[in-house]
């Protein structure tokens, strides 16, 4: 019979690709603090500390903002369930795995959808989305990936917000890859509703998923003639009870919303430009040491906390993956959809971005890439990234 | 300005609501190891091991076992999201607030529902069932609670899904407050579907669902006409990670997924047996020192691990609990529903399951009855509540 599982034998990772993000050891202590029930005076102060916060990093005064009880993809779905009815028809931005999630989404929640579509790697043109609104006068709400995690892409987003409110649409943003790494301004920008999850930029464990929603947002929600199709994920049950009236909804992982508030601290400790800054900074150096040994990135506007490049022809990219977690403990993400077998996703995302890891990451490639004979001078990379990092 | 809040202030409760229960030091070691990807070969060893584990402590061998991302009521969600397609006629037993709950949301993902009533505190009749298959011949699905968190009724089955099965119909049970406390047999007692959660008999934090289906559910949501209204609660995606394919569908909490794992090997070790026994016995504790004190059961048939009890006339039943909380750190959860102000539920479940806890809480309402003017005899209940501790 085989022995049980030893919890204490659970390898240790420097989480460098899509998310996770890696956790600190104060966030880890917050989350492994004794449970505390779901009402108790105690967690509800630590729901509020955790809104307010929330609130600072989206960067808006919304009242609605909370954090849904599941990954990124429950934040998604409690936004596309409250804010589309059966019938509605609705523009997607999509140029890549997260914008065509984001329009089957919504088709499942009933919305007529009208992709405006990029090839993968490129960023949605404002201009498409303007005509796309101009031929389908009825849309209400368009919807687009700020960074479209399975490619890299940074979608500027200022122009589709002025195009979208120019035409009467709500704005619903896809912040899961880019909240606490990159500019994001809700209030500045007008995002009606945005969603992200705590386990990359915040670095925080997985499980939740921060949402904020602008007034006309929450009016179209509470204007509601059925309600929404998800019991669990219903912004309006969800609302009642993080707002005053602290109504049962579901028995909340208190564990992981003290953990949450515990990241969001440390967000604030830090300062939000200042760590955008920093993943600004380090982006500067795995690119230059990319570089170095001939990795090319896939998309034109990167993403600094998600760098997406292209697998060199020939390579094997999975035993390359495989290679860097078993001898060097360094996971990174493999492609989606297309790009499966073809792309490597390198992240650089909240504790995880620092420069050790950027020398790490890049040493690991080079000695394994030299050995399946690739053509890499040793120590190029690693060279190229420490000139950047030491004058940046 | 308010100073930041700290963590370390938080207070440690003696967990005895109707969920969370205490979680171990062990659990919440595993719980804080550094956190995992989620596609990493050694947290996908971590899902096998807890789908084998899962399926011990349900006594099952159905292949389709695993831990939806979230709470109790997500797992509620799934199932009742793949097992009703629009249109289709479910019978749902109700009496009490879960129950109540099973019913809205089948109605929400379009079922027609007949209810099965009784009276808060009571069970379901399971002739009043088959009377109810035998007029609605076309149900196809029957829900019922074996566990009512709200009342503390503990429901029997065997009958009931007896006469689902000769009726065609697929039986549904949430075992949410019953998992790893007291008999429960998937196999043994045919339940096609069946949800629990993570933080009450497993005493894992909360943030996900355990979840098994029955070959014949299986077969059912395969065979669906369209996808289910959920997208982040589908089982059909969800099996798709489970299962050998390692399709990515979202971000598990590996953080949680290790704790769970570890709190079922807990179970274990233990026995379930033993487990269930061992839940007993302290409610026969518990249950002595209550009656010392005037404290009656409001169910007819209790479940040993969730004591709901009605509140002394003229009683302010927030008071109580928020001087057990404030002077003697315990957690015991009010009345719902029609029961609010008029019940206290004692929870004595996994880890939170032991004799000192029993004296703890017993002691502690004796001092403040008393204090209010109830005639109590100090020691009365600690003294009732020992004499069978130490008998059993």
């Amino acid at each position: 019979m085989k022995p049980e599982p030893a919890t204490t034998t659970l390898p240790t990772r420097v989480l460098m690709g899509p998310g996770p993000s890696d956790v600190s050891r104060r966030v880890l202590a917050a989350l492994a603090r004794p449970t505390l029930g779901h009402l108790d005076p105690a967690y509800l102060e630590v729901m509020d500390d955790t809104a307010r916060l929330l609130r600072a990093v989206f960067r808006t005064a919304n009242r609605l903002t909370l954090a849904v009880p599941g990954t990124g993809s429950a934040g998604m779905e409690a936004c596309v369930a409250g804010l589309v009815e059966e019938g509605d028809e609705v523009i997607v931005g999509v140029c890549g795995f997260f914008g065509n999630r984001l329009a089957e989404m919504a088709e499942r929640h009933g919305a007529r959808v009208h992709r405006v579509e990029a090839p993968w790697g490129e960023t949605i043109d404002p201009g498409d989305i303007e005509r796309a609104l101009a031929a389908h006068p009825s849309v209400r709400l368009v919807g687009i990936v700020h960074a479209e995690t399975s490619t890299g892409a940074h979608q500027p987003l200022e122009e589709i917000s002025a195009v979208a409110h120019a035409a009467g649409a709500l704005l619903l943003v896809d912040a899961v890859t880019s909240l606490g790494c990159v500019e994001l301004e809700v209030d500045g920008w007008r995002v009606d509703a945005c969603y992200s999850c705590s386990q990359k930029g915040l670095s925080c464990p997985p499980g939740l998923a921060p949402v904020t929603l602008s007034p006309d947002a929450e009016a179209k929600i509470r204007g509601r003639s059925a309600p929404a199709d998800s019991w669990y994920l219903d912004l309006t049950l969800l609302s009642r009870y993080w707002g005053g009236e602290r109504l049962y909804h579901h028995t909340a992982s208190s564990n992981l919303g003290v953990a949450l508030r515990e990241a969001l601290l440390m967000v604030s400790e830090e300062g939000l430009e200042a760590r955008w800054a920093r993943h600004r900074r380090h982006h500067l150096g795995l690119r230059a040491g990319l570089a170095a040994i001939g990795l090319g990135y896939i998309p034109r506007r990167s993403l600094p906390n998600l760098n997406a490049v292209h697998v060199p022809a020939g390579v094997d990219e999975a035993a390359v993956r495989r290679q860097l977690l078993d001898r060097h403990g360094i996971e990174i993400g493999a492609g989606l959809g297309p790009l499966r077998g073809r792309a490597w996703r390198i992240g650089l995302m909240g504790e995880s971005c620092i420069a050790g890891n950027v020398v790490a990451v890049l040493a690991g490639l080079e000695s394994i890439l030299e050995e399946m004979g690739l053509p890499i001078t040793p120590g190029a990379a690693v060279s190229a990234a420490g000139k950047v990092l030491a004058t940046t």
